[in-house]
């Protein structure tokens, strides 16, 4: 079958020479497992950093792709639950445990160590694969696990964000920060993003975004804080760095502020007083649990959620579409048809 | 009436130069108003910060103090719910405000603006006076006010403490530090403390702690992680600064950090990566609602929980009370007769 490999780490500023497209054998279907002939994939981040190099314990070479949807090839022995022919997603986070609060040592995330869905079939546990939402095609399903489980615990679990707060989503175009939006927008939440690009705040606009500012202005939290007459009380962000210590002074009093990764790194003068002084709370989030996941895929059906795909790439483009994904271009997923 | 003045800010290392005891006129008792003979107050880290000119908007002369238990001496006459003779303590946030998670602009904490509670008489609304837990003396029910609150809050609203929780206390001695000791201790949670002074750790086990670490020792983090056997989940601390960083790496996943202070200031360097992948959650908290002071003193008498009471002074004797406090040499509440 054919796959990308990462072949090795380390960008260059042309990603052919960390990817191929190759041959390889098709995965072994155990007798809990489920093959699945992937239609589409979706990129994250996380590919990103695999191939830049910026985890430790980087196995080469590996399948990358965390996201994929597609239709079920054939089952092992012990699988009732699935039939050849049916659309499903994959759950890409392994060995969650027992805990609802954090994952086990054992997690991982698939597409390294584990081949990952950039590849024409997939061989996964049949725990982890859940029916194709009806309302969603699969190019839109295969952009929703690893950022929609993402979001959905941040919105739901961590933030515990009601249709009367009011939410700013910092940096909106990432595939999480996209599905915030639509999460927070379906409860009835005001919302309100930030950006470097003023196109990216009209695309949140007409998706249910009540307005944004682009943070190259200077006075960003100032135009911020008067666009929102001084009500953001939720923050849910994944830059970290300077934006958690300047939500933290506009933030109001018991506000609440999740964080799901750090592309800014840490925050270099945390304010303290701020923290204790206006009863805010900082919570972490990765990922998310089996039953999340589960939820997060009953709540799109229920409320009719569609995924914000930014563009669908050939399997042949895929250099194209990590190049896309590296100069953050998009709004939405990155998808790619197998 | 007698009471304590702070006369001047700016410490010059003899409080001589800050306090005075002088005579000033009884507080006027309104129609909603309790008058209380003070018979003991304690000292706060407040009123340290604002003899060191520590907040903005100071206004001098004030008589400082927001602990005391005393006994009522006549009551406005909208009053029933107290006679003269009643022994009574005092909940020192004033105008909390409607919402349970956070205070009003118009918080504010008894002792500057407002005369506070190193003075013969005190007038106070009805609805921030609470009987004395018969099981105390009024010296030790002097003890509970502002720290008990804090401590009460950070446990058990913020922290959510549970008997299977194994928490750490840093810098043990202070008035805070104290009760969350005596709450954690109250349920049944396994408690670790860290402070500079051995003497200090000696007392804490002996109020219930399982051990402590000097942070003095350079390896304090590893030595604190096997006496604990890596069990820690949950930290409530009043420093900030770098022991919120270095608990960030030893807590466990799905940890929560409570902060009620920052004595050490800012943190430098906030390990983002800690806080979503190891799913940690870190709560502000200051005082505590109405709510939460009824909760604190009903809790403290079914449980029937001592103060920790330091040192009891004579009221002349103001100013070494307050070296005391300066030095750090107390462990637990520092008490003033008046």
């Amino acid at each position: 079958m054919k796959a990308v490999l990462i072949t090795n780490t380390g960008f260059d500023g042309d990603f052919q020479n960390n990817l191929s497209i190759q041959k390889i054998s098709e995965p072994e279907v155990g007798e809990n497992d489920v093959l699945i002939n992937i239609k589409f994939a979706a990129l994250n981040h996380r590919d990103l950093w695999i191939i830049k190099g910026a985890y430790s314990k980087i196995r080469l070479p590996v399948v990358p792709g965390s996201d994929c949807a597609g239709v079920v090839s054939s089952v092992g022995k012990n699988v009732s639950e699935f039939l050849p022919g049916d659309e499903v997603l994959v759950n890409p986070g392994i060995n969650w445990g027992e805990n609802e609060n954090f994952q086990s040592g054992e997690f991982r995330i698939l597409g390294m160590p584990d081949n990952g869905t950039l590849s024409e079939y997939i061989a996964v546990n049949k725990n982890y694969v859940y029916k194709k939402p009806e309302h969603l095609t699969l190019s839109s399903a295969a952009a929703i696990p690893l950022t929609g489980i993402t979001a959905f615990r941040s919105v739901f679990n961590k933030a515990e964000l009601k249709e009367t707060d009011c939410l700013l989503i910092p940096g909106i175009g990432s595939g999480v920060s996209t599905f915030v939006l639509l999460f927070a927008v379906s409860i009835g939440a005001r919302v309100f993003v930030t950006s470097g690009s003023d196109e990216k705040i009209k695309t949140a606009i007409s998706l249910g975004a009540e307005g944004g500012v682009n943070y190259n202005s200077e006075n960003w939290e100032k135009e911020l804080v008067e666009l929102s007459e001084n009500k953001i009380n939720v923050v849910i962000d994944g830059s970290g760095g300077d934006t958690i210590s300047k939500c933290m002074e506009f933030i109001n009093y018991g506000g609440r502020i999740v964080s799901y990764g750090a592309t800014l790194g840490n925050v270099k003068n945390f304010p303290m007083a701020r923290l204790f002084w206006k009863q805010l709370r900082i919570s972490g989030s990765t990922m998310g649990s089996p039953e999340d996941f589960n939820e997060m895929v009953k709540y799109i059906e229920k409320k009719k959620i569609s995924p914000v795909v930014d563009k669908i790439f050939e399997l042949d483009k895929i250099t194209d579409a990590f190049d896309r994904m590296n100069k953050s271009e998009q709004f939405g997923k990155i998808v790619v048809e197998i």
